[in-house]
């Protein structure tokens, strides 16, 4: 068996932009590797991913402070792609497959009409366990 | 080999109710699949296995907002179950054990006695990689 | 194939002294037991590696509060080792590679003289892939 035929699964639940920047350039560069990408959407990272928010400021981690923001705007002025259009490159490069947490979908009081086309459907924790295989889990 | 006989280990990190609730699912969905769960406690989330705050309010990760805040307190007026509760149900549906990190047990001066009955003993990170086994390790 | 052969991974994201530490600390077991980590450095955690910081106080996590940052306080006056510590002993035990990102190195306009010698070097996410095999991927 080659490890590349198992997916990678990225758990996400933070919602901050710098959190979503780095799991969206893991997410890319797994599927430009050719693996598999499942990507789970939990809390604040699925609040994101609402169609009225995914173009908008999400913050950053607390620790990035005003230095760390004033970065983030420098490359964002200079052209950064933002996570969501790195999220878009991504599924043209690979296989990433960007599916909604049911129970977060509850919490947060969303359908699936309220969110960005980016998300493809809605599952419980069971469908992405199945999903997930035999392939790594990271939580971000 | 079947990639279910290997455990799924958690190393919990985080205090904050949302992340543990996350926490708790991905528990409880992987023991209801039938794999066995290793939950390694550090740091904060050490801290809220304590006796006296297991029940308490631990606040969530700041990107909440005060939007978030409500639709947490709205789920669990409606009866959610919490964090701890999910974690005694994922019990007693499969294989889940429950170890504090001994090096966080003496950052935050607690004895075995001092946690809530759902930590099963306490440990160090060499007993965890070596129960951990070939099983996804994943850091929340 | 023995699993132990493959490296352990860990994307360092986040830049609080106590996440540092809990990271430190897993890849300080992992190298004891004779696994190869692999450090790859992305953001507030770069920027915390780099030459006039990382000897600083880079705060805690939100929730620690008072009481933690006291509880931490407590540990590094009764002699503590720090995680830049951790790690040095780490790679002194075993083999533990830290490369920082060079999307991160952008952001942050640092240059490889810039890190603390800790750091080995610098790669893009493909080679981090790469190097990262069949490992274990662990966000922090």
């Amino acid at each position: 068996m080659n490890a590349m035929d198992e997916p990678l699964n990225l758990v996400l639940f933070s919602g901050t932009d710098d959190k979503l920047q780095a799991a969206a350039v893991l997410a890319a560069g797994a599927a430009a590797l050719g693996k598999p990408v499942n990507v789970f959407l939990q809390y604040w990272a699925l609040d994101a991913f609402s169609k009225g928010k995914i173009d908008g400021d999400h913050g950053l981690a607390p620790e990035a402070g005003a230095e760390g923001r004033a970065a983030v705007d420098a490359l964002t002025k200079a052209g950064q792609a933002s996570w969501a259009e790195t999220l878009r490159q991504a599924k043209e490069l690979g296989s990433v497959d960007i599916q909604a947490c049911s129970l977060s979908m509850d919490l947060l009081h969303l359908e699936p009409e309220d969110l960005d086309p980016l998300v493809d459907g809605t599952e419980g924790v069971t469908a992405f366990y199945l999903n997930a295989g035999e392939g790594q889990v990271v939580f971000i």
